[in-house]
């Protein structure tokens, strides 16, 4: 069992929590450390479903608030162990999320009697397919869990409040020719080649920047991934490319799924996954208090987030979290600690306040 | 063990040596079926290094004729075990060159007391790269074993002679991006759609045609292998697509390598492996007499063979074998069965007749 001391400042906290590898699909050794960590806490009832662990306040307060973050990251980017310099931590899941997570920790160990109940969950599996989401598998085997009147998600967000979220759409592009000797490649036809112009295509794409009460969405279209070949002397006769579309909150999925498909027009494409955005709903009475206690302008919210998952349950949920969005999923993530330090501070005053 | 009854006739035997799976690198069992099948000719001395089994005829013959093939075939396309219909040998293998391998274990079982003595040479690992190649591994090894007047390599030919033979060199071409967050791709640069224009130069290049003795050369420069992605929702920072061209036995690999420099000039090209080709050589007495046996006009070979590295050791050699070469390495590939018989026919008489 890997120790976390919750005790430790909100840095030195997503420092530890970094170092603790956890990939999706390999989060069972960090939520066993986080399930670990809560379980001296007397005023939290403790819940666990594969390696998603939701602590709860029972003080039956008028308002419950769910505080969430996800315990994975993407693969590694030889980002690993964190290095700290000049107020910024560097390392793999340093801003997406691990310093929303450390923060939502603390707020757990050390807010015994909230203003409000709270709900903490820190789930698994949220950087790949949505079927492997651990949020959503709460949701379907104890929806109970989730329940509140409003969700603050701790995705980076620059440590304001952002809007929404984009919805996103996984497609495969299948091209397919014929094999060959590659010393007599004009008996076969390559398909390797006819991806080209399909990459082309996406390279040239110009995507829709769309306007929602204010916050302006910018989507994308892009190949995130591309396979084909059978052996060094042979000419290919399949080449894959998973395309990732990311579109705004007010496209439906059979929406986006045309847009790709048109885009796409004569190649072979099949949906292999989506996800519906999330519109901003600033204007709901819990989300606008929020965004008023933290004092800051609203912004949209480009990557896809859980607040989609909340919104299709009936709780208004927003984005809030210290990391910066825009080096989420590169080799250069980091996390500056002067927000870890704001966004704490902030939540403790949101959720100590006198009502 | 698996048996091999060298009883059967070429064509059985050929159903036979397909039967047994050996994909490059995994020739293990086959080789040791062939070395076992040669044990009870008590007129061959047999020798092995690694999965190639070199078998030997002592008898002190003015002339020593080396018959080679290899053992091992590209990866399945779905097409064993095989199938016979209408006299076509249909799966993996059959052409290129199971039916050459069977056409020479049945010499080498059946004609104790040949005209030439001869060294038949059965080996691994020639589908992959050129340093993996079991015939390189006996000339370095031991260059005593190959010794030889003349060379027939059982090479799929349409049971014609095929004169020299085209070199081969691989290359990677390596695209590089930025990682960013595919909900905020503007931040990043998708090196996967940097491979677009890499794909549209190869789609449109005009391979030569180098006449050579009255043999016309079919150059070609294709894409055999693509990969890029990090993950679903990573714009990818790095793609790879390895490219294979063949060219004519009159280029250096130095000339080779620069023409494909050339080809892709403006990208990061890293050769990975060159083997140089065999200038036909069809005036030397021994491969002059060879045609003259088979009595049909003798064509180029497109692709590389082995004939380069006997051509290396100072070794006459030429392609002939009973397999169609246009049909090497595809899902659908097969062998006629009258060619395996003619091929046999044929090498038996020359084999055979007084001198």
């Amino acid at each position: 069992m890997t120790d976390l001391d919750l005790t430790m400042d909100p840095a030195a906290l997503t420092v530890a929590l970094c170092n603790i590898e956890s990939v999706s699909g390999t989060e069972g050794v960090l939520a066993d450390a986080v399930e670990d960590a809560l379980r001296s806490s007397a005023h939290l009832s403790l819940d666990r479903d594969g390696d998603t662990v939701v602590a709860r306040t029972q003080l039956g307060r008028a308002e419950r608030v769910v505080i969430a973050g996800h315990l994975d990251t993407v693969p590694l980017g030889d980002n690993l162990p964190c290095r700290v310099e000049d107020g910024r931590i560097h390392g793999c899941g340093s801003t997406d999320m691990k310093s929303g997570v450390a923060v939502a920790l603390r707020l757990a160990a050390h807010l015994p009697e909230p203003n409000r109940d709270v709900t903490y969950v820190f789930y698994d599996n949220e950087e790949v397919e949505a079927e492997k989401n651990g949020l959503g598998r709460v949701s379907r085997n104890h929806s109970e869990w989730l329940a509140g009147d409003f969700a603050v998600l701790m995705e980076p967000t620059n440590a304001t409040v952002e809007g929404g979220c984009q919805g996103s759409l996984r497609a495969d592009v299948l091209l397919r020719g014929h094999r060959a000797h590659s010393a007599r490649s004009w008996m076969g036809t390559n398909a390797v080649h006819a991806a080209g112009e399909v990459l082309a295509r996406l390279a040239s794409y110009q995507p829709a920047e769309v306007d929602i009460d204010g916050l302006v969405y910018r989507e994308g279209l892009n190949a995130v991934g591309i396979s084909g070949g059978v052996a060094g002397n042979v000419i290919p006769d399949e080449c894959r490319i998973t395309v990732n579309y990311r579109f705004a909150p007010s496209k439906s999925e059979d929406e986006a799924a045309e847009v790709v498909r048109q885009a796409l027009d004569g190649f072979e494409v099949e949906i292999s996954d989506s996800a519906p955005g999330a519109m901003p709903g600033l204007s709901h009475p819990a989300a606008a208090a929020f965004v008023a206690m933290v004092g800051r302008e609203p912004q949209p919210k480009f990557g896809w987030t859980d607040v989609a998952r909340f919104s299709a349950l009936g709780v208004p949920a927003v984005n809030y979290g210290p990391g910066d969005p825009s080096v989420a999923h590169q080799r250069e993530e980091y996390c500056d600690i002067a927000p870890i330090l704001e966004c704490e501070q902030k939540m403790v005053a949101w959720l100590t306040a006198s009502r």
